[in-house]
């Protein structure tokens, strides 16, 4: 089994090209230059792992790969529309730079385009792939919904933002394992438990996404730490301390959600702190952690298959920016 | 082979039913209400008709017309954002009920179910009925893209207009009746007959969509008389009256566009009137009517199996409202 480098590259051979029609421009130029904002392209290595974590690499990997990193794309064009941002990895969003209804359209073609390399796998494997594909993206549509909904709410539990997780952004990543375990030739039992390690994975690493909004290092961070607290966002930690701190803490929460003062952010971390949060927010990125290598552990393969995987597991969340 | 009427029947009893999952009701309630607005059903129908012009029906064709529909469906809303429809059919559109952030996401969700339908039907008919589909999906996109790309233009000839309409329009009913030919086991040659036979009917019914807009009785036509003028739309009638009419008669209609006089309607009919518009597009639509006909006629089935489906199509394009 191959490193995250290799099958990075190998899916680059594959995926960095022209995707679409030149005509209409309109439509399709908006598509390309999103493409080639690129981005780490995880979803598809690890499809391409589940596969050589029980068979040889097919070339089926790479078109379930493109599927899923063309679907992963169109969610973050229609995404960024309902979020109003401007900006992604720096760059222009697809509606900032050609308009909203042009960003609607390229989305939607962005999805057919999805469907068309799914199009392109053996018979064999068309319809179990296809039936993931169809309720992954079911999901994490709902996932975006749950999203927005918990916006305009006061309060959302523990529980209702970890189902929200789970489908805005872990069964896509459960699905990318499980589509190359299937084009791997897996057994169910493999595959369902291929699928646990990516789900648990994906909350372990949101998990730490919202510490590292918090208490990742500046230098490090890439983007402005305290986003989330500036914007009253309902991230685990959030969600945590309203559960779990005095009441007189919970007012000093409030009030510091209902205005916007200077000190927002570092008024708001010792508040964390003063809650445990970071601790227990650690310590809840690790639970997951070690119940989704639990699952891989159980897979029935070789262990030094595993490798890979594991590593590239360790190295996402174990990231400091 | 059996009726319009009957056919939709059949459909009906297998559409008409709540598609989507309970949760979350914000994301799945307006894709039901939408669907619960209702609509003629004609695509589904001419799938199913396309089947049994070479076999009797089999179930294949109500996934594949259910599919069709969402499809339809899935454009209908995104349009009409793109367009600020606050109507459709009399009702509020999902935009304009729900807000646009789920009307994008309730197409999205909705355009994911088409393709759980279409993972319905038999392995043996779910490559070619995939890659038909597909492709006409996006050729419905890049139709509503020139769509648009048009509306800022100040002129568009009418080959342009032309593409457009078979990409908006055509396409879907040609792939609905190509869709149902192959679930009937017909050949290519039979396929791409019935293909070109509903491509033509589909221009046809648009031209005569154009012309109604213009010169239907507005008694029997239900909406505005002369919408399409009031807009400016680039129709069939205003393309080709610019490309044939006098200079003098061109600065009559330039000046007509350019404002909104009381007038507007009445002087433009009298413009196409003398430039002979109405009589040309009737024409136009009879020479593509018989050009579909003669499609259909070259399809290498008992001349009594075309019947439901030479009886549709003149209802289609002989409707005066």
């Amino acid at each position: 089994m191959q490193s995250f480098q290799l099958l990075s590259e190998k899916f680059a051979l594959y995926f960095e090209k022209w995707h679409f029609p030149e005509e209409p421009a309109t439509l399709y130029q908006p598509n390309e230059y999103f493409l080639n904002i690129g981005g780490k392209r995880i979803r598809p290595v690890l499809c391409m792992m589940g596969n050589e974590l029980f068979d040889e690499m097919r070339s089926d990997s790479l078109h379930v790969g493109a599927a899923i990193e063309l679907f992963h794309n169109f969610t973050l064009i229609h995404d960024d529309i309902m979020d109003k941002a401007p900006l992604r990895r720096g760059m222009e969003t697809v509606h900032s730079r050609f308009g909203t209804n042009t960003a609607i359209l390229a989305g939607d073609v962005m999805l057919v385009a999805a469907y068309e390399e799914l199009n392109k796998i053996s018979l064999e494997y068309l319809r179990p792939v296809l039936t993931l594909f169809n309720r992954t993206a079911k999901e994490v549509c709902e996932g975006q919904q749950y999203d927005m909904d918990y916006e305009s709410r006061k309060q959302v539990s523990q529980a209702e933002y970890l189902k929200m997780i789970e489908l805005k952004t872990s069964v896509a990543i459960a699905a990318s394992l499980q589509a190359g375990a299937i084009i791997g030739g897996s057994g169910e039992r493999n595959q369902h438990l291929v699928y646990e390690f990516g789900r648990k994975l994906g909350i372990a690493f949101q998990v730490q996404d919202d510490y590292l909004d918090a208490f990742g290092d500046p230098d490090k961070f890439g983007k402005q730490v305290g986003g989330d607290i500036l914007s009253n966002k309902k991230t685990f930690l959030l969600i945590h301390a309203m559960e779990t701190c005095t009441p007189s803490q919970l007012n000093e929460l409030n009030a510091l959600m209902e205005g916007n003062s200077e000190n927002k952010v570092d008024r708001m971390l010792q508040l964390y702190r003063d809650c445990g949060v970071d601790e227990w927010a650690l310590e809840l990125k690790n639970q997951y952690l070690n119940e989704a290598f639990q699952h891989l552990e159980d897979v029935a393969v070789l262990s030094r298959r595993k490798e890979p995987l594991k590593e590239l597991a360790s190295f996402l969340v174990s990231r400091d920016h």
